[in-house]
């Protein structure tokens, strides 16, 4: 069988920050499986076939990309971002786990990306500069009951927070309901950051206290960071402030 | 001022993993600073300096650094992975709060890489594919204490887990510690990866239960991922299982 299947990361816009192994697997592929506007970031060259498909139907969507690949295509499945960070890889492994056996003789190869968060710790500082959680706020496949128990231990443990999925138009309320139980949890002048759109050209950082915070600050493209206790806030005449985390924790 | 400092992750050691941002940064850099074997990651070329130094100077190296961008240099601060996980971001972030004014004019920059547990997750499969935290196991900056605390709430919060530091000579006996304690609170089954070098030659992956874990897994070069309760394995004949974890929980 000469087909494959490379689940890669077009990390989280700008295609600076894509790397040279997603670079070279996009340049072999016969076909591109994957949510369209992660797709069309995918330049048109002869050879290529593009399979855009709607947000949330990635089970459907991966069994096709399996069987192209089963077929013999060489296909790379993009996700924004990493792969593996609420994203398609997992996806594809639910649908190989469901399918035919002889999928699983396939070549298949996760290709790494530039994470949200990732990005949005580099472009405000350095926020998850000590330990941290990455939470996904969508209830659609888990209860929301569980995201609150989460976020509870998550502030207890003083991690530093990096939420994904914040809020959409099939989910309004819920990063309201998730800020006040923050709001609730956490001491005064706990920072917080918005960054929407990193690394394209409709990019935007606000980093401001927590307790100041409102839920429309948060869209279907934000990822919001939470300092832990001590993440510090460096200010710099004429020029954004720099948000970091210690290394350090006082004993 | 011309110069500036950019503060990039050179990713987890395959060339392949860097991003192109990257590579821009390193071909423009008149200075290259950072942990010796990480500098000698980059190539040589004319009017570049290399500043290697030890390991555990990261405040000095930092402040050198920051100093010589102020001088008029363009300087490349390395780390491996990314440098704002466990890395080089929140040093400099250190250096120039506790510095001279002036450094707080210098155009600086965070450039992000793929840090080691993405690697590593996208090398086993996708282990981080649901919620997880990233905890450092090196108690050199926090006491052990802390570190226990953290192990507990985020099993108590069903996480994922990436360890990173879990083990050196200076430091013999946590790792053993760290894992005693999870074997008492993980449930029988349990999945753990040791994932040694990743991207690089020295490369291997192992994936067994949690209770057949021993201390001795894990090395300086190792980042360690402990499966949250879900996390499950798919055998594939004649090839290295996938070990993922789903995007759904059952309610």
């Amino acid at each position: 069988m000469s087909g494959w299947l490379a689940i890669a990361g077009l990390g989280p816009g700008d295609p600076q920050f894509q790397t040279l192994q997603v670079t070279a697997a996009l340049a072999e592929a016969t076909d591109i499986v994957g949510y369209g506007p992660y797709v069309a970031r995918v330049p048109d060259r002869g050879g290529l076939t593009k399979h855009m498909s709607d947000n949330r139907v990635e089970l459907e969507r991966a069994a096709h990309a399996l069987s192209l690949a089963a077929k013999g295509a060489r296909v790379v499945v993009v996700s924004s971002g990493d792969p593996g960070v609420f994203a398609m890889a997992s996806a594809v492994f639910e649908a190989l786990e469901a399918g035919p056996a002889d999928w699983r003789d396939l070549d298949i190869r996760v290709l790494p990306g530039i994470t949200a968060m990732l990005a949005a710790s580099a472009a405000a500082g350095a926020i998850l500069g000590h330990d941290f959680c990455a939470i996904n706020l969508s209830d659609n496949l888990k209860p929301w009951a569980l995201i609150e128990r989460r976020l509870q231990l998550a502030v207890e443990a003083d991690f530093a927070c990096a939420f994904y999925n914040p809020s959409s138009k099939a989910r309004p309320d819920g990063f309201g309901q998730a800020l006040r139980l923050l709001q609730e949890l956490c001491e005064d002048g706990r920072l917080i950051t918005f960054a929407r759109a990193v690394s394209t050209p409709d990019e935007t950082l606000t980093t401001l206290p927590l307790h100041a915070a409102t839920p429309e600050m948060a869209d279907m493209r934000t990822v919001v960071l939470l300092g832990s206790s001590r993440t510090r806030l460096i200010e710099r005449p004429g020029r954004a402030p720099l948000v970091y985390t210690p290394r350090q924790v006082q004993v």
